[in-house]
């Protein structure tokens, strides 16, 4: 893969270190975002608001419904700025200076295209299995009326960049702190808790295989 | 507490009914996040990063280097916009269309005001403390020279909005779907793993209260 161009405006300045230009980096952070946060400017001010997110190939995927002003707005070929954060830790130093969080965050820049008939159906395929992998398959298509009120987008990932911190504590060699005292990192993870069913499902009526695999990925106990 | 003001920038026009206008319920979501998504205009186009923040009061502190470009132009008095996002659940219907997520999500807009001298220190001990709740009295103070270092804004709660999905699955009555099949909401949450201290903390060295406290708080096992 083509690694990501730095252009001006996806040059990191702070922490230059911290800037990775590997596009399978990018990919498999957006691959394990749920959300991601979408600014336009309006009325010559920002707005930002989080939207549901996936990626299909080299391009990012948006979806909400046609009523949401931001995704018109988006829609309508407003410049994009989006934001995608994993935060993995909280890194805890001898000195408050030094505690920092783990983490692995992109920026997208650009226009989204938006998607219709074939290319959006395929679009909410990749965003479902996406987020809950399986759950397609196990209930009706949507229906005309249905895909008519969803809008989804797509974003190319043309101007990216990407930084992560994936480090433990660091210390400099001269700030006057206990090497003996402890430092380290406490690992942060989105993780699923026991499924509530909804009140008029039969007791009877098991977990469907598509929340039995996310419990299995990502349940917490 | 006043409620807070409906304005033609914070009134929510997609699924209006999920807007809450509690400024109890903006600072009950601020005090469970550790990560801002802030929004600023750069030669007319949209940029947005992630930062650590805290609530202190009716305002939103946000903080990081000195040398960050966002955060200097926040602080140069540029109009932000600020999404905090709490993913709390996958929402499984029997539908793809009405599956969603459930969250809670504000967006605060307005100008920061940089923290220095007492106010800097004060506000680094709220950060702190909603960071990692006893690190502070855990460590040595900040130096001069770290605390010229570091950038401390704080934006007023003053034009703010909040809108939360906290439900089941919704089901339409005409809408073909099979009530007996499971539908409900799988919990989604930050959860804390195993400390990983760093290499050179001796094996006798305790895991420190405050790290204890955040694992009893928020520990996934």
């Amino acid at each position: 893969m083509e690694p990501l161009p730095l252009t001006d405006r996806t040059r990191v300045t702070r922490l230059a270190q911290r800037q990775v230009t590997d596009r399978a980096a990018l990919h498999a952070l957006l691959d394990e975002a749920l959300v991601a946060h979408v600014a336009v400017v309006r009325d010559g001010g920002p707005v930002v608001l989080p939207l549901g997110c996936a990626r299909d190939g080299d391009a990012l995927l948006l979806h909400g419904s046609t009523g949401g002003g931001l995704l018109r707005e988006a829609a309508a070929g407003a410049p994009l700025a989006v934001s995608v954060t994993l935060l993995d830790g909280l890194v805890v130093a001898r000195s408050l200076f030094d505690s920092s969080m783990n983490y692995r965050s992109a920026l997208v820049l650009g226009r989204a295209e938006v998607l219709r008939g074939e290319e959006q159906e395929r679009a909410l395929l990749v965003l479902s299995e996406h987020l809950l992998p399986g759950r397609w398959s196990e209930v009706r298509p949507a229906s005309p009326r249905e895909r008519a009120a969803t809008l989804v987008l797509r974003v190319p990932l043309a101007e990216a960049s990407v930084k992560v911190r994936a480090a433990g504590a660091s210390a400099a060699d001269d700030d006057g702190e206990d090497r003996a005292a402890w430092a380290g990192v406490v690992p942060l993870a989105l993780r699923a808790g026991t499924p509530a069913p909804n009140p008029e499902v039969p007791a009877s009526v098991p977990v469907p295989p598509s929340v039995r695999g996310l419990l299995a990925r990502h349940g917490s106990g």
